[in-house]
């Protein structure tokens, strides 16, 4: 693996310092161009490191991306596992580990919503997750007409009750129990997923 | 109608200043207090008026709420209609009438969610209208079981929708004719309505 060396910003060092000098760069790209414009080659070259060690350290793009949001549930490979077993039954395999996944964390979501929502920045990292990781999934198991209407669609219903149970905080939804959400929320998903 | 006088807030001239010292008043409640802890009492006393001047010029604590926040679409108007043919394929008229009401206000609301979740203020006064007019109206018309977390749950594809749509911009949920979106989104809503 060879390293290419930008003046003080130092490639050498143990992993714990690359690592972090790539998400440090990489936050910038995303900050500054957004999802699809940010590329792994122009960050690999600021950070001073060749591509593959990028790939080697956090996978692909969209990984990367969540890498630099140090998030407390890991959302490429939560939806993976959904979307793994198919479309029949996915609305509650996805409601369920979404509420599983983030109720421990609501007050994570919640600064995250707020700050994506509070500013006018087309490429805070919770949209282009929206986008990219979520939409980019559920395209993956969806047919028929209209899919990616349908998958904004989801992502609608999913982001909404997301935003009301942790953000606002609407009773009852707020306290409601897990099983109570799934059993009344996943037939009208399901229905887009068709 | 008899008036009680407050030093330095005359309650005489002509209506438009009153009305307008009326919504100052009650606008700051609403801001301290939230929707519930306002009272109509408390906002007449400082406005120097009395409590049945504010419902002659505004109507019920809902509508002057919606005063405060004069905004283009007059959401109190628009649910009653909605609601007033009852729960058969009302999801289909309340998505319809949303989408026609705010697409030519979208940066409006827009504003609205932005001001709302980017801060840390529960009592933003779209989220009491979200809680005391759009989940209070449906809750009249649910019938069965778990109706409130239903209420909250049609609530949140509402607002997931139009977050998606008008704030985020996501495609091609942002572009998509409104017919489309109706025939898609009523379904899984008139689902949760019953």
């Amino acid at each position: 693996m060879t390293t290419r060396r930008t003046p003080g910003r130092p490639a050498s060092g143990d992993t714990a310092d690359r690592r972090s000098a790539i998400l440090d760069v990489a936050r910038a790209h995303f900050a500054a161009k957004g999802f699809r414009g940010a590329s792994m080659r122009a960050i690999a070259r600021e950070a001073g490191v060749d591509v593959s060690l990028i790939s080697h350290y956090f996978g692909d793009k969209s990984r990367l991306l969540v890498a630099t949001m140090e998030l407390p549930v890991d959302p490429v490979d939560k939806i993976r596992s959904v979307i793994a077993d198919g479309p029949d039954g996915m609305a509650e395999r996805l409601l369920r580990t979404f509420i599983e996944s983030w109720d421990p964390h609501h007050e994570v979501f919640s600064a995250l919503v707020r700050t994506a929502l509070g500013s006018d920045d087309a490429h805070a990292p919770m949209l282009e997750v929206a986008r990219n990781v979520l939409v980019a999934s559920l395209l993956e198991v969806l047919v028929g007409e209209e899919r990616e209407l349908r998958a904004s669609l989801i992502a609608s219903q999913l982001i909404g009750m997301a935003t009301l149970r942790y953000v606002v905080r609407l009773e009852p939804l707020a306290s409601a129990d897990p099983a109570d959400v799934v059993r009344q929320y996943a037939p009208p998903m399901q229905l887009l997923i068709g």
